[in-house]
């Protein structure tokens, strides 16, 4: 066999167990948060076949598909996200009990040019309610992005909702009318927190064409109170809807209890062009600039594309390896490479049953254990919970063992103690 | 945008609701079991560079795999196991701590013609000790397969050992030399528990060209008791380590308290050829015609196939869809579609915000709560709760809420009780 040199393509990553670690707790807690209020995981293949993605994600996704012909010459693509996979489910499925409420936490694939932050592969986290046109369906959606957040330690952040129906009757009335327009407009506005009004303006005016009135149309839009909007829309059918919709989402969001953490922005646009109403991004306060970690909203036409009627629907999507990034720089999750709570030491070989006795009780207990495999000498056991950031080492030999104790060490202070077993798992279990 | 008939691949499968919940919950289990054990999560890339993969499992594997030309030109292929991948991390990583005590639950892909229970997309979950000879290790893997199962309420099960030197001592002995007729003769052994003695009888003869003494001398060597080995061997390297170690692996099996657990077995023979010591496979006594649950050894070579030094490995790993029937089966596990505990009834619009505090309430204390978006009629609320399998509906009125109290109905019985939310909670967590 000849000898090949291990490297990883580029745009890919290993997640190594320093970051993975706090990666699993971090969505084992986000999963758990998306059960308590009732959603359902969904789990769909990696390959579809791949004219049940293409189209759906414009010509610039399509190009991004991973698409092959596969060992039957079947047209074959890695998925490219999780919401045109559920469209298929749901198409497929007309069994479902409606509202279908689903979660799916899932890697990606997009042959995207790698960057800083950019993979080809990338783990996506969505929460979805398919078949309730209710706005409490979108407040839901709202209020469970908000447990999520508030369950990973993280209080101080603000989901800046808006509608794509005031958003469409703006466009309207300034005869944006064509879709490659308005969509040419929306990002404009996107740009908003990043690039400033004045930047925005020459964009507007250079790239999408607008007079002078129409951009101080925009920004006089941009700028009204929520309960503005109706007035400033009369006689728009769709401007009054939006009105409607985004005062009803508020309401319901004061009902659920979470209006402390949710703002109108009438600039948050959203850039793809299935959005129908209600669409969210959410910002941590601490860091702002690591832009939007939730984000979605309601959407139509996605199952109509597989055939039958339409079914509405509305989700909101974790930006995993942002939110990821942000919990650890606020030290909310740490990095350290191994889960072990403690290190249980190996005096030697006759009293290491003594050792693995005293880990299966501390396992059983609830705590995660770790000993290392063999008899080496206890220099290179305690080196090796210092590599692996265990602080805590445990001993137990014949003497200690005789009289019930054992002796903790802390690996940070060095300062060691004697105490009994029971002891020990409460003051470890105090701490976690 | 034409519409597409919505379809699956063929040997792919979506994981609906009623399966992918107890499959979350069953992993989930095994994470944690593997976390009590100090063994660190890992994740690696789905695509990996072709030659990486290529060669590391047979002719018939390098036919497996799911290998195209990405966009630009790079000959790619979808992981065809974790085992590759884990030797890729190892060798591309010198830093790391030895032993490297690591999972990975994750799908490998396989161009296998798709049959009974036979998917071109599955699950595998592995734990791996990277980097230790001590037997310690492969006895640690046994406690943490054995744990794994427990914590799953699996008492009744049995791991089957075996030493692969003893298999090569013994087909030495029979002049049994180039690994492909070993291959052929382990494959015949392994089929014994399926078509019976006299049949493999058969084969060893007529496929494997096995002399009439030759095939008695393999059913007196799967005959021999453990403490046998050492005198039958005599004046073999590979009889006399192998013996050695299988003794001194039930030996720490016994220390750590599992050895109810592990039974030798030499007819357990393992395909894979890069298996070098301690073999295992584990049937459940409930049913053991579903085949090993888990399975794995000693193993060695992988490493070095990407240059540098060899380093030694022992791991096992988890039949997860196996795994999941049998739970299933044996009402470990069950089907429900929603992983809500209870669904909270709205009464009205003017009550529904007592409905949604109830809700939180309830999720705070840990228990996960469905609630039917909007306002739709009570019965209408309970259809909901009834399909989705929900068992317990509360609901509180301004009558009910003037108390403190609220109405707990039981879906299955019909029967309704007025209590407190403190004594609803204590009901609900003991069960749970």
């Amino acid at each position: 066999m000849s000898r090949i040199r291990a490297r990883l393509l580029k745009g890919f990553r290993d997640y190594m167990p320093a970051n993975m670690l706090p990666k699993e707790r971090m969505l084992r807690s986000v999963a758990s948060t998306f059960e308590s209020f009732g959603f359902s995981p969904l789990q769909t293949p990696a390959l579809e076949y791949a004219d049940c993605l293409l189209g759906k994600y414009g010509d610039e996704g399509d190009k991004l598909l991973y698409r092959f012909l596969d060992n039957g010459d079947r047209d074959v693509a890695l998925r490219y996200d999780l919401t045109v996979p559920l469209a298929r489910v749901v198409a497929m499925n007309p069994q479902l009990t409606m509202p279908f409420k689903r979660y799916q936490i899932a890697p990606v694939w997009r042959a995207e040019k790698p960057g800083r932050g950019r993979f080809r592969e990338f783990m996506q986290c969505d929460v979805d309610i398919v078949g309730s046109t209710d706005m409490m369906a979108d407040a839901e959606c709202m209020a469970v992005g908000c447990a999520v957040l508030k369950n990973l330690g993280v209080d101080d952040f603000v989901i800046r909702i808006n509608n794509r129906k005031l958003l469409t009757a703006m466009l309207a009335r300034f005869k944006v009318t064509t879709t490659e327009e308005a969509m040419g407009v929306l990002r404009a506005i996107d740009k908003l927190p990043k690039i400033g009004h004045d930047k925005v303006r020459v964009l507007l005016a250079t790239e999408n064409g607008l007079s002078e009135s129409a951009i101080d149309g925009i920004f006089e839009f941009l700028s009204l109170n929520p309960d503005e909007l109706s007035a400033w829309f009369e006689g728009s059918e769709d401007g009054q809807a939006g009105a409607a919709e985004l005062t009803e989402v508020l309401e319901l969001a004061r009902e659920l209890g979470v209006s402390d953490h949710v703002e109108v922005d009438l600039s948050i646009a959203r850039g793809l062009d299935y959005y129908t109403g209600t669409i969210y991004e959410t910002f941590l306060r601490a860091d702002e600039s690591i832009g939007s970690v939730m984000s979605g909203g309601r959407y139509a036409g996605l199952v109509a594309m597989y055939g039958g009627q339409d079914i509405p629907a509305v989700g909101i999507s974790l930006g995993v390896d942002r939110l990821l990034y942000a919990l650890m720089e606020m030290g909310l999750l740490d990095d350290t490479a191994n889960p072990a709570d403690i290190l249980v030491g190996v005096f030697s070989a006759e009293e290491r049953s003594l050792s693995y006795g005293l880990a299966q009780t501390l396992r059983d207990a609830g705590i995660n254990v770790a000993i290392f495999p063999g008899r080496p000498r206890m220099k290179k056991q305690l080196q090796y919970a210092h590599r692996q950031g265990i602080s805590k080492v445990v001993l137990v030999g014949k003497t200690e063992a005789e009289r019930g104790e054992v002796l903790l060490k802390d690996m940070a202070s060095g300062e060691q103690e004697t105490l009994t077993v029971d002891a020990l798992i409460a003051s470890l279990k105090s701490v976690l």
